[in-house]
């Protein structure tokens, strides 16, 4: 096996992120490495001969032939290959061609073209691995973060909108967020991903070669793709139509987005002011290498910082989708970097999810920081309830008697009560509408309600 | 009405592609304008009004005056309102309150945030515009490339990858290509435009506000929002989930894409040396301003440059994913771009389905440069059926042959017919396939039947 | 004047954030408009012919015939040419040539191309623009952070780092960040905008026109082009070459991220729990439609939602610089675009420039946050001081001395002061020293010293 | 040291572009690989203790022992450490400290922040990288052009603008543009990269912790960054400001896009149906797999498409300007690819001046394409001199005399002759002037002039 040292390579996804942990490194190679393309595009090769046994192209000992020595092809060869002939595929189809006899050889490759063998094989591979890695890491992200928001379905929290102190909602509620919007996230990819499609239809699309032999090469192609499960695409030319696999990365990309976003929002909730959560540190964890007491929310910080480095990578997707006339080549070298977007996914993924399995939420802290607000909290309601029962100025009337408050450093509440021109609307107000001015830590609304909701439609 | 001059502006969206088309004006501005985005955020004003009247939370008389109201409120007067006040949605609600009588004004925007207004009410109207608007356009324009492909469906051309001839297809395969992908793109557009959200949810999402005199605010913004023929979110914090609009947006961006290939396609096929269509030339239009003699592609370079000039907004979009906690506002600026993208699509596509209507296909020309390759591209039957037929080593021997035929100048055909080594093989050729050879305009492959195929399965 | 009802528009830069305010209409029309780009357009028509007069390949009287006769032009009659012929730049030609004698005619737009015309005028204007109105107001904002980071040099603020708290710097050292970033992107703008080329090449960029009636085209071009006040490029085709306009847009963009990130501080500065600033309030502005208390960031969200929504332009202008042989012409549309980004930024800085003028600094609130820290940031002295006087593993020994003083809510100098294992090393410790670990806030390294050292360089 | 199979890779870059080329694994790994960072990290620490013997903090003695300790880290040991510690530079840092006597250990790192490490040692390696790979590559890559252009100075060539013929060019000229415009980036790299900077400011960049020991902390950076050959810059938080970096990655990608542009331009004239150029192929190079003929512009391809991969990093890069208060880590693993964007195009560069260095012209084929624009090319001077000798309608007389130069197979310099219209203009045509139009292929201006004059000019 040709070997690298790890700390002689440039890619940081490489070193860093993915080769550092054996345990990584084993779970995504078979679907997002260099030798699981090559491995893949070697099941191409095989199930074109099997669909041709099938088909009576060439007897079932042929394409067992091929098939065994499809076996024993290694990607080192296939590079050595490529390097003396300048062809990737071409150098796949001489080491498997020169393992078989005279007359299997001819059937190795036979009709088709390079690239339906290179989409079809990245087609199929992507699919593998979003449903044996990607989905489930996300899956159990998602359940982590249920089982959370079920946790702090009632624990008041001041809400908070342009930084500001806004009306209340509960944390579970602050996480429910999450979870939903992970939900459709999820089903995105799940439906990208089933949609993706292969081809077998030559040099330009149009099944040239493959006509010369097979009198249907139409079903011929649908065979052969369903054999591997794949769905065939609606048109092809030299290679498939690029918008299912964009549509793919666009699921992947706004999930990125998802959880950027999540991490966003926990690692303010950590700073020093807020602290409301924290991560939990390791006891020979160092925080900083001059400042000895620093606990940064540095999980939460790669989260976004990967998010950033890899989602400007759809720039490139969408320039991909113009290529000219039946191809050119030109989003050849940058079709090969796709496989980095669903490995950093995947990292960040298994990465939040650790994180959040572990944050600690400072109840009392929470409770605090809502009580700064709680006075200016109840503006809203008296507000609301004042218009509601008529007063017809009542946005304006509280908005001054807020400044009044923060002035005179009195509650709302205490101010409603001693106003003379608020008497006639409060004396409506029911008993249950007086304590949310009262007592704004119960003007929640239906954050409860609706966080259990969610949790239990994402089950 | 406030007045610019048109040559005031500084998008060249305004004052170009959009604004100096009065027909597209009025095409588009019930949706796209800035007067579109008010008279929306009304009809959302008026939804929650006569909601609450069918809730009894207010009379049906009171709804009916603030109704009345609403439709008398002008762009211009909450445009003045906001200088004063520094606040979009509460200038809106003061032009209707100021119209209703002391009764009514309460119940004006009543337990609601500007958000509940404005991302319903942009839901709402892109919904309508890509109804209205995009989805018929698109839907014409697959219409004239379906004619164009039936009618072209036999007319041999040279496959072209990496600009070097290849195997033949025929021209209408070539436009079915973009039948495909645009049918795929529409759908996309159809799934994602039905799938948009608004939200009553108030400030923070909780229904804090609703909660205070509705028994149950989930299902009155369910009912709203059913009113105006919008979904419900799953979860909402002071603003919808941005996903269902960012897949909106991508379907629209992957669809001009493909605008973008087909248009570069074109011009290609303009070339000089290649000539094979052309764009039909106003009689009074001019190519350059100092080569009198020049018939320029400008439909087709404008329409990829559109693209170039749109398609990075997509980092915008995603870039807006990431709000924090119940929202901050710094995607309020930018997601107010979005009805840029929506305009400018649009005027790509009926740009390019008035260019594609009218092209010209110089079949002489298409089969002088197929000719050119015909010799060439006998390459591939010969050695697809010389393998196929037993001979072991057929690429690289057809690849020297071809090197050979190049400096002899004399036809593949001819050169193989002539070989002793390749005799045994050539005779086991049946007649079809040897006239594969003999005529390579006959080694068309499928390209008329899968053009067919495609036109019938999407007209 | 052709007009547009405002609302009737698309792009939110022309009606609301530009359009809207007639001040800055007629501040930036003048460079920015299509009038604008019309007006500079026939500048460079005019210099064509004014030169011809200095060489003698016209007479003065023509030149002065064809001055008078480019002055009477309006945009709208080029417009409505374009409309029928089909070419912006001869409709231009014919805008002017209609005017004049018959003998004057063939001198106008002689031997040039519209790429000679489109791309020095815009050089030129763009040149004149950022001039004459987006340094200055550059450097008027820069005058305004100077005299904050000033008035503010001693005052101490927590550092934050990862938002946590961090050693002590001062508010003035804060912005002083921002006056040199700034400083540097000033400097970017000016030389790039200094560097900027026009050409009078013709349709290829070879003089081949100019050749047949001008004895040394090359020195025409340079007389011509410094007529007007701009360098001549090293090489041109039908265009310029794209790299001297792509250096100016780089400096812009590179400026607004460092708006975009004074914002983005600027606003979190202002978050309820933190709230060391505020921007002032109109006494009638409106924080929020359903909470009358809420005083949200606005001018800071809405620069950094500019910034999101402008930056990613640059990805169309570096596509731009990809253009075929002697130019194609996919980059004429995107290429119209550039006005609309220094508008978008000139408008930033302005209103970045008068929040900044008006904020309010909390020196109580910022003394108030900075004591919460004061506390754990005598832990970076005390961990320097003891491994200079010898302490062997002071960072490990003082970050659990820090856990220590968390639990024990004892401040980390008590607790030094009574550690029998540390005495040995804090004796040797200076009066001055020891006084960093006792009372934090006189621990603010060289921020003053460096405030007003950057304060004085960018004077 | 820690290997890893090359094909258990995800990143093209490392697998693919530079790690299987071991050549350019030595060339470029001792500046942009992970061992490079660790060793230019060491570098930093080395300085600070010789800086701090040199200002008398410590012993030279001491110095020495921690050199000669730094000498001995290796990168394997820190990872395994920081696997540990979840700190990088700590673990750095105790790399070195426990190889040293007790009296040195307090003088490693001291009273510097990691980021003073990480970014001082960034700014130094990719400084060396650039001088020491990039631009030598660039150089040699500019003289290949340079020596190509002046070559083909006077060979003909049709121009194409809009890929329509257009007047004449060389192609020395063509190649001409890539020599200036590369040139302009060559400088402009070597600009940004002087001016990249380093910090020694600690954990906020107010020099706290080294001010409790050093007098003069800001002269002490200085003298540092001196010693490493860096400048120092004008404010720093925890970490360096960005835009010096931007600047010198702005230079790079626009660099970059010059080679796109190259690249495009010579794919298309290998087009089948230009052929003007064509790349030389080795003798066992395959062109396609399954079409033996097919020689294709693959490298010309993988750069296009390497530039479409790596020039939306940009995006990253201006996102990560923004970064909160003294500093937060969300562009901390996005910065890790900055490496990445200089290996690839080092890698793009090399290639293309691999290509260029043995590209082939066809001259025969270029002056077959002239012939046929050549009829239609004199359209241009006959229009410009019948204005310049009085013809007051001559673009408009031309533009019709060229369509019926096309409908009757007639060179427009017949019908011109045979015109009594133009007779009283044409014979004021000088000989030199009629033979222009005779003769259309001397009709290239100054081509051959600007050619050898650029080329003079970049020697």
């Amino acid at each position: 096996m040709e070997k690298i040292n790890l700390f002689d390579l440039v890619s940081p996804l490489d070193y860093r992120y993915y080769g550092s942990d054996k345990k990584i490194v084993k779970e995504l190679s078979p679907y997002f490495s260099e030798k699981a393309k090559i491995s893949y595009q070697l099941k191409v090769e095989e199930a074109l001969v099997q669909t041709f046994a099938k088909k009576k192209i060439c007897s079932a000992k042929i394409a067992k032939e091929i098939s065994n020595a499809i076996k024993k092809v290694k990607p080192e060869e296939v590079y050595k290959e490529e390097k003396k002939i300048k062809h990737d595929i071409r150098a796949l189809v001489n080491s498997i061609r020169k393992r078989v006899s005279k007359k299997a050889k001819p059937f190795v490759h036979l009709t088709i073209t390079s690239y339906d063998v290179v989409d079809t094989a990245d087609a199929l591979r992507f699919k593998h691995g979003v449903q044996k890695t990607i989905l489930p890491e996300l899956k159990n992200f998602q359940k982590t973060l249920i089982k959370l928001a079920k946790k702090e379905a009632k624990t008041v929290q001041v809400g908070r909108t342009h930084g500001q102190f806004a009306s209340p909602v509960t944390f579970g509620f602050t996480i429910a967020e999450y979870v939903d919007r992970l939900g459709t996230r999820i089903e995105a990819i799940e439906k990208a991903n089933n949609n993706l499609v292969g081809k077998v239809s030559g040099a330009v699309g149009a099944y040239n070669a493959s006509s010369l032999i097979l009198p249907n090469p139409l079903e011929f192609e649908k065979l052969l793709l369903k054999k591997l499960g794949l769905k065939t695409g609606g048109h092809s030319t030299q290679i498939v139509e690029k918008e299912p696999m964009l549509d793919l990365m666009h699921a992947i990309v706004s999930a990125f987005g998802v959880l950027a976003n999540l991490a966003d929002d926990m690692r303010h909730l950590q700073r020093s002011e807020i602290s409301e959560i924290y991560e939990s540190f390791g006891s020979k964890q160092v925080g900083s290498s001059t400042m000895p007491h620093k606990k940064n929310p540095i999980s939460f910080e790669n989260v976004k910082s990967l998010w950033k480095a890899f989602m400007p990578k759809m720039v490139t997707l969408y320039s991909d989708q113009v290529s000219e006339h039946q191809r050119d080549l030109s989003n050849s070298a940058s079709g090969r970097f796709s496989a980095e977007l669903f490995t950093a996914f995947f990292i960040a993924v298994k990465k939040l999810n650790k994180t959040m399995s572990n944050i600690k939420v400072d109840r009392k802290q929470m409770a605090q920081n809502f009580n700064k607000a709680a006075d200016s909290i109840a503006a809203e309601p008296l507000y609301v309830l004042l218009a509601f029962y008529g007063h017809q100025n009542a946005h304006e009337y509280v908005r001054k008697l807020s400044l009044k408050s923060e002035k005179q450093k009195k509650s709302i509440y205490e101010l409603a009560l001693n106003d003379s021109k608020l008497k006639p609307f409060l004396d409506n107000f029911s008993k249950k509408q007086l304590n949310f001015i009262k007592k704004p830590e119960t003007y929640t609304g239906k954050a409860t309600q609706k966080t259990l909701q969610i949790c239990k439609k994402w089950k």
